[in-house]
């Protein structure tokens, strides 16, 4: 019998999540059954979208029961298993729990292939993250050469690398990020033309026809609210906008207002289209290897935040709506 | 010398237009020159988008100047010309001024040809609403076999065109319009399985959820606002959605606000996207075609509101916004 400590759901959260939203528990796990195997957590992803499965409402996720462990993306060390493809020692991801150690269904786990990089990255430009801006830069975004593209979170774990994807069509890339040292690292690491500070602007649209001179052919959020209000002024005809994200909105209990932004479309014929990275799973092979083809290459940067202690993984999630992550944010188990 | 009424831009409307808005001034014109024609305007157009026109701000069409000629789609009998492709009494169809009598640029004119049909269908189906309608259809909305589509303003020149498209593709449509007698319209004449009277509804999302139970594959907007709101909740998985007018807020001289939804487009990864019929100008004549060819047929109906005499146009213009008129509003000038 294995004992683990395990973070579920205490409360759905009103407003940005707190300690009374989540409960560490210990629990005993049983044997691994057939097909079954018990895993060492190592790293565990928090991700903006988990917020979505807090609330009782309808989200592009499934709701998470009160009462019920926290999901998550993690990367694990298999300790045993019962008649599955892996063997003790193996490194794999998956869907797992914000637990120290986990009972999972083999069948749903991918040996992890990272090559020479460290594991976390199975969580982060290797993993979800890297793909959906793979997939999104492909097949929403869709940037040419010579467009203007803009990012959001832009020093996130997803638009680090659409800037970067962006750049290598040949775009000019303007970020948009919540402090002077993200924006520098999202220039100098991440190779955008410029960034900016969004906290430290006042007038989104003026700073934002500054830097984008030519107005914007391709807009990727992932932030929502009133930056994307003002990346909406400035879309040019034939502009391709890519919702991947929300993060401004997603602690928000009343349904948010703002500006009405459909007549823009008409003036300008952009297309607006929503992602999710799921819609791509038959490709998600290919799109892995393109991008460790790319990081090994050096084309391709990338970033990860590393919060110590399962313990910790609550205040680096909530941390993701303050911005306080640069790159992938993952919780280092143990 | 020919005397002719012409209506100007007396100032910018703030809010609805009023009298105001209108000058109508007793003009001289001159003799046609090389290249031009007088022609005797039969029928005027009003159209929705005209208000943009009149605001000084940036539009999708150019703002008329004050003091200037308004202009528009009209019908007009040629009465004189001088060395141009046509004849005294052809009937030609083009963008002229709110007036009796025009001078134009022959190159700017195209004959009308709507075979057993009125003059003024070359102002509604077989004109500018209809071609809107159709590739806003074809190229945007793209209704399959099945889809469940929603329109608004129903009744419109456009939005009476739209339905019937989607049905022909095998689509269940769902009309939004203004009165009892309108949906009575739109459902006997024009064939949608249903339509809602929006100013007899006091929640658009319930009487939509009981009409579109499936939910919602497609929606062609016209209207903006609430209708809009209540749509974007019923969206289905791929959705598509075709923003053409935004009527509800073209009065409106603060920035409308709404809720945010762009979040539902993440769920759904639905797609919207403005039209602007300009940009198939290279297709138009096989649009027109094949618009005749189905109204001939019967398959395609059309249904036109005819204001009596120039010196109503601003009243058949401001009706617009209003609902007063049922398919496509015209001026018979003379």
């Amino acid at each position: 019998m294995v004992t683990t400590k395990r973070y579920h759901l205490a409360e759905r959260p009103d407003g940005v999540p707190d300690d009374d939203t989540f409960d560490l528990r210990e629990v005993e796990l049983g044997e691994p059954g057939p097909g079954e195997v018990l895993l060492d957590i190592q790293y565990l992803s928090v991700d903006p979208y988990m917020r979505g499965r807090m609330r009782a409402g309808e989200s592009y996720a499934e709701p998470w029961e009160v009462g019920q462990p926290l999901e998550g993306g993690a990367v694990a060390e298999v300790v045993e298993e019962y008649g599955t493809q892996f063997e003790p020692g193996d490194t794999v991801v998956g869907n797992m729990v914000w637990a120290e150690q986990h009972v999972a269904n083999a069948a749903e786990l991918q040996s992890v292939s990272v090559g020479d990089l460290p594991a976390s990255t199975a969580l982060g430009v290797l993993g979800m993250p890297g793909r959906t801006a793979y997939f999104g830069t492909r097949e929403v975004l869709e940037p040419r050469a010579g467009d203007t593209v803009v990012v959001s979170a832009a020093a996130g774990a997803v638009g680090s690398v659409v800037g970067q994807l962006a750049k290598k069509q040949g775009a000019t890339v303007i970020g948009f990020a919540g402090s002077d040292e993200k924006c520098k690292i999202v220039e100098a690491e991440f190779g955008f033309d410029a960034c900016l500070n969004y906290k430290a602007t006042d007038d989104y649209v003026e700073a934002l026809s500054e830097a984008a001179p030519a107005g914007v052919d391709g807009y990727f959020d992932n932030v929502g609210g009133p930056i994307t209000d003002a990346v909406f002024t400035q879309l040019n005809v034939d502009a391709h906008v890519a919702v991947c994200g929300q993060i401004a909105l997603y602690n928000e209990e009343e349904v948010p207002t703002g500006p009405r932004k459909l007549g823009k479309l008409i003036e300008t014929r952009a297309r607006v289209q929503g992602l999710l990275v799921g819609d791509y799973a038959t490709r998600f092979e290919k799109a892995t290897s393109d991008l460790a083809e790319w990081v090994g290459t050096g084309e391709l940067a990338y970033c990860e935040t590393v919060t110590e202690g399962l313990e910790n993984a609550p205040d680096a999630f909530v941390g993701l709506f303050e911005g306080e992550n640069i790159g992938k944010q993952v919780v280092k188990v143990e």
